[in-house]
């Protein structure tokens, strides 16, 4: 198979491209038929790599791609889940290139989801041609990609409980994480939860001269730095009431254990150019990006953006919030905390509006089961090292969904570098890891279905 | 020249229009060839208005249009001061009909400029035209109109120390701000300062996915709105250190002559839709936007500013900030104390830029000179009533800039309302307002001229 692989090497790179090619930012309407697209795309090339009953399962929102191999209905079968969307590619003046041009320098692949997900979706792909062109499919596999992860997986769970048969299965891989180092491979066992905001504050019902009426006036936008300041205090913690309720409390054993993944402060530090770290007291970066929650605001904007000057009060001032959650932070309870406090501290003299964006679980995957064994062994087949179980900071919510909905476990088996600049610009995804992914994946089913025969 | 202004009432309006279709805005070089025909445009109808020597000054930045009549070296010489540049037109959704197509809805001409400042300096032109062609301009006059008001004036000082003696004047009159209602005629004795300030906070050196990495970097949007919110503490009072040290304290007794101007503040909250009031503790709302200095933030953004969610953790955050300067608060100075300040609150895990855009001193006009006389006597012939002394909390820093270059004292009556949302959308001039200037200002010239004769 290794063979088959580099043999094929251009091809899958070439196809790869291809689906890069398309601006699936599902967050975004006017970019529909794009989205579409690439769900053809995938639905096409299961197809041709030899899966049956390709189709695209429609939802309200984007449709599921669907495809399935079942070669015998006595062994055990794998729910492939990848994502076929991407992040909107804005700022699009500091892209080397144009995001949806792809483009390898220095090994790299460089493209809107070139990592998130659509490369790591495809190594999946041809994985599994790599497989049945071999005759070497060990057990069931069924692939569920999705189309709107990014804008918040909003479909995915009612086409999950309407369809709990069709996509029956005794565990799910998904490769959206990623390893610590390309020498350094990591399965990852932790995921973060979510809640998103978007809040407005409106002050006057119009915009007004700052000279005429300032000083008299509350003006929305020194009243939203105020209220967003107050979210988190001097030490680094988040100030709604009620927040950290339920937040999972590590024991000092369990703290020394995450401990053991390699962590290098000061290349942390170079590799985003920061001059110093910045977090809650108490807790070490890998811990702060991880196993505690967090208040970030993604977007802030009112008022005058353009060169010079304007004294303008405007009427408005609008910021997205986002806080990620950790175990056993629960994202409706967390969203409704946020919206009761905000609106509670918000001045007499304005008026707010809190809109929810999507949310999702944090998820805790156990370390002890067979699937976790097989994919361990198969990235020791290929890395030649046992890969670190880690805690990722990121959400990937549909875990915990699948988890209350199906009852299954997944593994996040992903190829991915924290320096892939995933939701930046130039994101990229190295070759290196994205043939290393098609070589690793064929050994999970190998090892997952020797394992299961038991 | 009641009945040749009556009737040639169409004519102006229709002149008018057609110099609010010109988007002159100067902060903007997209419009640069605009701003110059806007200049353009005055030149011709002073000229032909019967003006002598009608040109454009040449400055580094946008042309001075100069103009002249000479009657006779003895008389005394009227300077008028006007500008042809307009702010910025966004946000553009909000208006009603588009900001360069005038209309009059109910009275009121809507455009750009209608008020700020087109509207009132084209009264001075046709004022002078009525003038000339009844054989009643009374004394010399001579105008200067510029380009870059709403941008700073940064070439007006220049062209005014270069050419003392083609301006030299006895008085300057300048009609760019306003009156209490239509009933209640006004002159503004007093103008408020700025500075004007660009700040940009840099946090990691490229956007981030705020899932991985949330919690242990600098978020330079959370850390721009705690730098903001600390500028201001809870009674509204400045805490950048020495910012008050040289704000003019006035005596109850004035306060209460100030106090005397009308002042109604529930229609001021329902003419703006403002739920309360707000400002600094121990003043009323008047004297919170005349006397008193102010920090608004005037714009802001950073991070996804478009539909749906990003989980992006930005490289950069910025806003813009004034500080609305009292006497004898100095611009230069404040601006030092502001940067100085706003880079000490820093943390040490981002860097810091704070840019300085125009900055302009504060000004007090005496009440007792011959030409505030005059120019109270000719309101009071076409009000029926005296108007009021005002403080404004509006600035124009020229007004400083003439008395310490030209030692000049500025008579300023301008004709607008507080509501006709200058710089704002929507922006508005009375039809009634702009025809009672034209009637108004040749009295002035009447009564100066008769005055100064003694």
């Amino acid at each position: 198979m290794l063979q088959y692989i580099e043999s094929n090497k251009e091809r899958f790179l070439s196809e790869l491209f291809d689906l890069l090619r398309i601006p699936s930012i599902s967050t975004d309407k006017k970019y529909k038929d794009d989205v579409i697209k690439a769900a053809e795309f995938l639905k096409n090339k299961l197809s041709e790599a030899g899966a049956d009953n390709a189709e695209l399962c429609a939802t309200p929102g984007y449709p599921i791609v669907f495809a399935e191999k079942i070669i015998d209905e006595k062994l055990p079968t794998v729910l492939v889940y990848g994502h076929y969307d991407v992040q909107p590619a804005d700022p699009l003046n500091l892209w080397t290139t144009p995001p949806f041009e792809p483009e390898i320098r220095n090994g790299k692949i460089y493209a809107r989801g070139a990592c998130d997900d659509k490369g790591q979706t495809y190594m999946h792909v041809k994985a599994f041609e790599t497989m049945m062109k071999n005759g070497a499919l060990p057990c069931n596999i069924k692939f569920m990609l999705e189309g709107e992860e990014e804008s918040g997986s909003e479909h995915l769970e009612g086409f999950v409980t309407e369809n709990k048969d069709k996509i029956a299965a005794d565990v799910i891989l998904i490769s959206d994480t990623g390893i610590i180092a390309n020498d350094v491979p990591a399965i990852t066992v932790g995921l973060r939860g979510m809640s998103y905001m978007e809040v407005e504050v409106t002050g006057p019902n119009r915009d007004l001269h700052s000279g005429l009426y300032g000083g008299g006036v509350p003006n929305p936008i020194n009243v939203l730095t105020k209220m967003i300041a107050s979210l988190t205090d001097d030490e680094g913690k988040i100030t709604i009431p009620g927040f950290y309720d339920k937040v999972e409390v590590l024991s000092d054993a369990q703290r020394a254990e995450l401990a053991k993944a390699p962590f290098d402060q000061e290349f942390f530090k170079s590799e985003i150019g920061l001059k110093d770290v910045q977090g809650e007291k108490g807790y070490s970066t890998p811990e702060r990006v991880s196993i505690r929650p967090t208040l970030d605001v993604n977007g802030i904007w009112g008022g005058y953006m353009e060169e010079g000057a304007k004294t303008v009060i405007p009427s408005k001032a609008h910021a997205k919030i986002s806080m990620r959650l950790v175990p056993f932070q629960e994202p409706e309870e967390i969203t409704a905390l946020f919206t009761k406090h905000f609106e509670s501290i918000a001045p007499e003299s304005v008026s707010v509006k809190v809109i929810p964006h999507h949310g999702g679980d944090p998820a805790v995957i156990p370390t002890d089961s067979i699937a976790y064994k097989a994919a361990s062994k198969a990235m020791e087949s290929t890395f030649g090292k046992t890969p670190v179980p880690v805690r990722s900071g990121g959400s990937i919510p549909i875990v915990a969904m699948f988890k209350e909905q199906l009852g299954l476990d997944s593994i996040l088996m992903g190829f991915g570098l924290d320096s892939d600049a995933i939701h930046s610009p130039n994101e990229h995804y190295g070759v290196f890891n994205f043939m290393k992914g098609i070589e690793t994946i064929p050994y999970f089913y190998k090892y997952y279905a020797e394992m299961m025969k038991g």
